[in-house]
């Protein structure tokens, strides 16, 4: 799962200092989102792809207004739709983004209810729906469409999704230094064609 | 321009009562944003298209773990993108709302650089991008292509856009019960076709 990015700051404010980019295995598992959003910066400043992060919906409670508008009292609400959304050749995308450390599966604990619904609008209304999937220990991602991770969901007894079906399913993502994860690749040689 | 909801909602907290749904003049101009998301809800509840508010982003500073989670220190970040994105029929639309008490012209004082860029890379990605903007004095809303409204704002001195500019390069949004604001229709007939 992907942490709140704000949350996540908190924890790691200690080490804040940048560190130069590294593509090893061992600082993965914590990037994955970093690795998306540097993949989307990358599609961006290439006139590719137009892809945002989602801001975190936070439900304000209380602003002090005698300091110029400082929120005094809020919290992070669930995200009740997806990570990422955007557009590509005219096409409206929208994916969700989880990591495990697991070897043998992703868990489904972390998807909500609302994101399947939300998923299953999507595709009702002709968007391209899909799941980026990165198994930490084995450093390798892969792109999942909606339709499959929905029907796991909503049939079967198990928890997780194993990694036999991702694979089976699912296409390996192309790791490079620049997109770091190249999904349009994907998106264009299967979801488009 | 369309407020905060959540700073709003600290400034109309005394009258929080629900009012029976009206129609007239006298209400429109501050609900501008409800009455585009209420036209969402109605396209979403009738599979027609997904069309989301993007969460205000918020610059966390600081947050208590003591006490669940609750975020002590924060500010509004200003919207880089724009207020709407979403999925129809595929094609991926992104928009910007804006309203005014000025019978005759729109203010461009309230469209920041940053969502300019932004809408032109969502054009050169294929996406239909555009602004809605709502006349409080006449009761009138009109839909306008962003493309229209860049070109104006790069290439005049002038700090609004004029509403003759408007009705000529622009299209009149029919209004009614549900949706409260037709503007797909505007963009089947002149934006799809």
């Amino acid at each position: 799962m992907i942490k709140y990015p704000n949350c996540e700051k908190e924890y790691v404010k200690k080490d804040k200092v940048k560190k130069p980019v590294s593509f090893t295995s061992a600082n993965r598992g914590m990037s994955l989102e970093d690795d998306i959003n540097k993949s989307n910066e990358y599609y961006l400043s290439k006139e590719i792809a137009l892809i945002y992060k989602r801001p975190t919906p936070i439900n304000v409670v209380k602003v002090d207004y005698t300091k110029g508008a400082k929120i005094i009292d809020a919290y992070y609400e669930k995200q009740s739709t997806t990570d990422y959304n955007g557009v590509y050749k005219g096409h409206y995308l929208d994916f969700e983004a989880k990591s495990t450390k697991s070897k043998t599966s992703i868990p489904l604990a972390n998807i909500s209810v609302h994101q399947v619904k939300h998923l299953k609008n999507v595709i009702k209304q002709g968007g391209i729906a899909f799941f980026i999937m990165y198994f930490d220990s084995i450093n390798e991602a892969y792109l999942i469409s909606a339709k499959f991770v929905i029907e796991f969901f909503e049939n079967n007894k198990r928890h997780s999704i194993p990694i036999s079906d991702i694979k089976n399913n699912g296409y390996l993502i192309k790791q490079g230094f620049n997109p770091r994860l190249s999904y349009l690749e994907i998106i264009e040689e299967h979801f488009l064609k």
